[in-house]
């Protein structure tokens, strides 16, 4: 296993490349900014997702614009000139921001969170919004809304944002107008619906954790039911490969941030499903790009068809390890 | 208003047709037995969805089995040779039996609850299953699972069934082992992947209640998001045209027995996506055979198409009142 770790450590530098030549891109996942230098490190090509939560977490009052501009230009310090997409606050649910005083639901999942507090609570919405569009002058910001579920919402949510624009445009504050902005594919809806999404953003990213939650109607915290929380379920898998041929389609960059991307066992099914651009959490980075080296696109795309053809979950996933450990015996002893 | 109401009970003898001679089945839900009555009075071909929860709430004890069976006899009795369909029981979530000490979740909604709660108390589902199965031949009796989420789950839900009628088969105790056997569509997997499903059941009743709550992530008890719980949603609306569509062309009845299909704004927008039988509640059922009698199949396919393009449910809503109203003006007044 120490050989297999000096191997991995060997791609750093490498890009992750099929064997057949198709280019396939990694980001990062960061939940603090400080994780930003392991995920270059490991040769992240840009921060594809930018989780803002833990600024409002453990403390009694709420984070000033100064607070979240300094966390945001910390990582565009960082990662240079490549990307940083920065999810605008994906509060409630299981992270509740104690200063909000907000009243206890029935069913928090399916209730007042992330994106839907932020255009209930306008203000902490607008102040993280402007310290993003400040941030965007400092390097390639990016910005994404968690937790979109109809049109409505995200023309709401982009309304804000230019109306944030204007006021500091009127202050004569810098910032990018055309910064690019993206929205997280996690709640059916929208994914049975991504045509019409396409249209209206300049990137998409699959949430899975939550995709995978709604899709199924499980909570994957619930230890009742966690057995049923499987990412390789036939429907999650036909709504991951709907949304990224749509996308691909359409020509609008899709990548994958949710903790599937993270595991090298989904790595040869995604790219067979379609999926070029990976966001995952800074100790996968070289995992997965070790897959990448050691596939054929043909070869993926193969897996994903008898996937998709498959009726249980736990079958999938027997195939999905029978091929990676095949190819690379050495994850055999990782899994 | 009382004229209207007096044309509306002239319907109840005649049959739910189109002006251009569609035949339209009209089903009741019941949650009491003793509602059946009503069902039939107001013309009910059968029951399209008998709630048997009322069975395990306010009591302090579990029901027999002689308790399930004369529920069921007594709506099978009162509606002849009519279809009866009982779905086996669909606690938790709202609806929480306290006899079985059940746990508290943080999401009951993605929980224990339903079809999940009868597979892990074995015996609870077999003293139901056992009932429904002894009053099979009494009457046109049909058997319907809730909440099902994969084929793994009703592979298992059906193995169950087939136990049941072995037992009572070693036992002599007469049944039907070819009484119909289907599933509510109500959770995002599988309306998704409902092609797969459809091989393995004799009828499918989509479940709006449930399945718009998944779709959009909303509950719909929660006044902070109620608002953004839309039966009209265009995703929603995809997915019960697909569930519909895939239902016709593989000759598997489907119904519908959501709130919904209640409701007459959506009556024509229903029979425009295809569906051609409506489970609904017992004082709905003249409303909605007043909408079939009042429309050709042609006005609500344009309809649904128009429907299906829109891009927010309060304008699919907005177009449905203006065409209902247009064509039985009566109705502006009592909604
Ligand atoms: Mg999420
Ligand atoms: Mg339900």
């Amino acid at each position: 296993i120490r050989a297999f770790i000096t191997e991995l450590e060997k791609l750093r530098d490498l890009p992750a490349e099929t064997l057949d030549g198709t280019r396939i891109e990694i980001y990062g996942n960061i939940e603090f900014p400080h994780e930003a230098a392991l995920c270059l490190q490991n040769g992240a090509e840009g921060i594809g997702l930018y989780r803002t939560e833990f600024l409002y977490l453990g403390r009694n009052d709420l984070p000033s614009e100064e607070d979240h501009y300094q966390a945001y230009c910390e990582v565009v310090r960082i990662m240079g000139d490549r990307p940083v997409t920065i999810r605008t606050f994906d509060l409630g649910a299981d992270k509740v921001p104690l200063q909000l005083g907000l009243e206890k639901e029935a069913n928090p999942c399916l209730g007042l969170r992330s994106i839907r507090l932020a255009l209930r609570y306008l203000p902490l919405f607008q102040t993280q919004l402007r310290a993003i569009l400040r941030a965007s002058v400092c390097g390639n910001v990016q910005i994404m809304f968690p937790m979109i579920s109809t049109l409505a919402e995200l023309r709401q949510a982009k309304l804000m944002l230019a109306e944030v624009m204007e006021d500091l445009a009127e202050s004569r504050i810098p910032f990018r107008r055309d910064i690019p902005l993206g929205i997280m594919v996690e709640v059916p809806s929208v994914a049975v619906t991504i045509d019409r999404f396409l249209d209206e953003v300049d990137f998409i990213s699959l949430g899975t954790n939550d995709l995978i939650q709604y899709t199924l109607a499980v909570d994957r915290t619930n230890r009742n039911v966690v057995n049923m929380y499987n990412a390789t379920e036939p429907a999650v898998l036909r709504l991951i490969h709907h949304v990224i041929q749509e996308a691909s389609r359409k020509g609008v960059p899709v990548s994958l941030c949710g903790q599937m991307s993270s595991h090298p066992l989904h790595t040869m099914l995604l790219i067979g499903l379609g999926l070029r651009k990976f966001s995952v959490a800074a100790h996968s980075i070289l995992e997965i790009k070790k897959v990448c080296r050691s596939v054929t696109v043909q070869q993926c795309e193969a897996l994903a068809k008898r996937a998709l053809e498959m009726d249980h979950a736990r079958d999938v996933q027997a195939l999905l390890r029978e091929q990676l450990i095949k190819l690379i015996p050495a994850f055999s002893r990782i899994m």
